[in-house]
Parts: structure tokens; C-alpha cells; sequence
């Protein structure tokens, strides 16, 4: 199975990337190439938790979303992606003026794609490894969205 | 190790849910008591995903932070909670107007204590099991929050 | 989707249970209904870790083979069940005479069935909960079986 | 936090590797440096599955055990190394004459370490990825094994 990932697709994909949610909380696509996608969010007051780290639902979210968006770059137009599940560990507490998600796909699939996404924090003195995430995405026919899986 | 919940410690946790990013996202505390918090969170448009459906990081968010609050419950005051990590299943799409959270510590502990989340999408007919989450929480005290885990 | 679970299916998956390395590992089923297995270990030193505690990996095997049989009950015959991925935390270091599993699937699904397990150590002083997973199975047409998900 | 992994510490370590549930299962341990290590298990018919696949509680078995003695390479004598939880994706079923276990330390830390194992599918054209897991370790004096966590 292979998908040819044109230019046109790569732009679609990357402004389709900031939208809802996302938008919302200010994550923007990067690079994407097949089978990967690095994203980034710029920090500020609103990402923050009761202790003044960068809260982990940001860290998820920015997993999750540039997990799913590498998972996009290996399926045809016309299916979607959905997340059946994911984990997260958190490394260090992130603190710094933003954060970088590299994502990758560990194993296509038809059906199911395997992610791992791996975020760093961008310190005064250097990126560190904040979070790093495994994802199982679903490859759904838009058509089915609506159904059961 | 048993921690007294006060009235006073629980208005103030309930306070201190919402700040930050979890504010942001219109996230509230409602019932708490010992090892046990449930929250809510109105769906409007900034929640939704690329198909219009609530995005897995709303869910995130809210299935990892009411998780971090009811491990509030059963930690004395000075100490604070960090999330080591979490997984979480999606089991059916969410489009609600209002997902409803219910978290419990499934194993306090000194140092580590394990936790796990159910997310309800409260649909026209009735509320359905949206998604589920198991996550670790490292204690610290406030003094060590800077430092290494 | 409701598929019958007669009396020979589930007699046959029962026997089905214990066999290659779950049966090298003395796992066996016990009660099975539509969507619910429990299944037992009696547990001697081939189980046990360097510290005398019963290994993490007779719990994660069990954890994962009794609710990969509870998915069995829940599709139709000439389908096979292969785990996509679990997530298992474990909530206390368990050492009695016996380890006792209970899983049962959260969500069916024609292609993906999401469960849980939770296993309780049989101690002196009666069962406490020792571990708790949650498990991603695919159901697959045996046709299919060498094939690629 | 530097811990010195002196050659007498690694013999040690990879003696200690095989023990109960591990070397009943078959595992070895082979390369071990200061955050890693890789084991191997040469497969027959004990550790096969229903559909003659290598049974997921081996893999699991592999990289938790795995990760775990790539924990013990970063704590000092006299601590002890138990499984907080772990979070494995099965990527491809395997079913090679040998499985090989890559671990390493992600983070380790004073009380928690975090930990990735990759486990791959010796086949005749050449090794593939099968299995991936993320874990998180406890390191707990072993004075306080008997102790809750």
C-alpha cells in the first residue's frame, strides 16, 4: 500500500491541521512528508496549569493531533482519521516559551495506523524531551463516520 | 494513610480546578469527596475536531486533569500532583452539548497514586460512555516541583 | 450487532482458552457469558520475579488473553481475535496462592473491540485488586490472518 | 545523579536477568551498557498462541522485563526495580524462530524511570519491528519492598 503525497495534498493537510480545537489552542502544522509531521504551539498564560508548567492536556492534544495528521499522510482522500487510543509519559515538567511535537508512523495500515509522537520543550539552554506519546489511530471511509467502528 | 478532606480543602480544590489551560477550555469541578471528583464541560465550537466531532484532546485534558484533582483529595496540603502519564480509549465519537467526567483513585500512594477516568457524552437520549483513561499521578511536595522526579 | 453465544460456543472457547503459552503458563478459563471471562492462576515459583513477587508478565498475560477471550464471545465464529495493544498498571505487588482475572469488553465493534481486565491477588486476608488493564483487540476474518492489518 | 555500572555490576545484572518467571518463559539477557540493555528468546511451541502466532503476554514479558534490568543499570545497589505500569503496541504479528528486545532508559530519576522497549521479529528476510512498549518503573529500596508504594 502506498499513497502518493503530492504537494497539493501536503498543503490541504497542513491547513487542515489548525482548525476547532486546535486553532483554538494555537498549534500549527510544520513540516509533513509521508508517514510524519512535526507541529509546534507558541506558550503563553492560557496553556498553563495551577503550577505555572505547561499542562499536560496541551502535551496531549499536540500528540494526539500531529499523530493523527502523520497517519493522514498515509491514507487515501476520502477516509478520515479517528483515535481509537493513546498514552502519554511525561518526562520533565515543560516550562519553557514552546513546544515542538515531532510524529511519525511506527506501522501503516488500512484500518489502523500506529503512531508515536515525541515533544520537546525549548529551554533558554536547549530543546529537552518533555513527553513522548504512542498512538493508535482508526482509518475510516468519511462516509462511515457517523457509524459504529 | 488516611488525609482528612475538609469542607474547606474541598471548596478550595474545586476553586483551584479551574485555572489556567483547564479555564481555557471552559473545564468545571462539580461533586468531590474522598479519592472521587466529576466535572463538566460545555461543548461549543472551539471543542470540535476536523469532522465536527469533540476533539480526543478535550477529552484528554479533562479525563488527565479531574484524574490530577481527585488525587488532590487523598494528598496532605503542601504537597502537589504531577501526571507521570496516561492512556486513554476513545470508544465512540462525542458530539453532545456537555461531556460529564467521573474520576477515582483506583490506588492511593505516598509517592505514586493510579487513578482512572470515564468520559459521558450526554447525547438527547441519555448519556453514553465516551471514552475511558487510566493515568499515574506522581505526589511532590511544592518545595521539589522544580526539580528532577 | 448481537451475535448468540450458545452453550457449545462457549464450552469451546473455553477449552479454545488454554492452550500454547497460556496453557505452558497454567492460565485457565472459568466463567464466560456475552462479553465477560474470568479466568485463574494458581501460582507457583516458575511465576514468581527476582523478588519473589509474582511476575508483572504473568499478570499482563493474563490480563490480555482473558479479555482477548472475552472478545471472542462477542464475534462471529470464523473471526479471530489479535491484540492491537494494552495498557496495564499495577496497583500493588501481589503474592498470594492465586491470581484471579476478570475482563469484559467496554465497546464492541465490528473491527475493533475495546476491554478491560482487572486481576486480584488471592491473599490470606481475601482478594484485593492488583492490576488493572485496558486492551485494544481487532477482530479478523481467519482468511485474513497473515495478511497485513 | 551518576551511577557507576562497574563490569562486576553487569555480570551481576545479567546473571539476575534469568530467574522464575523469565528464565521459565526462556529469555536472555545479552548487550547491557549504563540505560540499556537487549535480551532474546528463541521461540517454540510453548510461547505460540491459538493461530500458532508468538502469544503477546511473551512480548510483554520481554520488554517489561526488558526495561526493567535497563532501569537497574541507573540506580544504585541496594534498590529494587518493580513495574508502576506498562503501554505495549503490537505492531505486525511475529512469528520468527527468535525475538530480539532493544530497552532503554527514556528518563530515569530518583524514585520513577520511563523506559521504551522495541521488540523485533528475527524473520527469515531480515528482523522486523513487532512490538513497541513504553513503561514506567519504581525504584524502591529494597527495605521497603514489602511497603506500599
Amino acid at each position: 500500500m502506498t499513497i502518493e503525497l503530492t504537494e497539493e495534498r501536503k498543503q490541504q493537510l497542513r491547513a487542515d491541521y489548525a482548525r476547532g480545537f486546535v486553532a483554538y489552542c494555537g498549534l500549527s502544522a510544520m513540516d509533513i512528508s509521508a508517514g510524519r509531521l512535526s507541529a509546534r504551539v507558541d506558550i503563553d498564560d492560557r496553556h498553563r496549569q495551577q503550577d505555572g508548567f505547561i499542562h499536560a492536556g496541551v502535551m496531549a492534544t499536540l500528540a494526539d493531533h500531529t499523530a493523527g495528521y502523520a497517519a493522514f499522510t498515509m491514507i487515501p482522500e476520502g477516509r478520515r482519521i479517528l483515535t481509537i487510543e493513546f498514552k502519554i509519559n511525561f518526562l520533565r515538567p515543560a516550562f519553557g516559551p514552546a513546544l515542538i511535537c515531532r510524529s511519525r508512523v511506527l506501522k501503516p495500515g488500512r484500518k489502523v495506523l500506529i503512531c508515536e509522537s515525541e515533544i520537546f520543550d525549548q529551554r533558554a539552554d536547549g530543546d529537552v524531551l518533555a513527553a513522548k506519546a504512542m498512538a493508535t489511530m482508526a482509518s475510516v471511509h468519511e462516509s462511515e463516520l457517523r457509524a459504529d467502528r
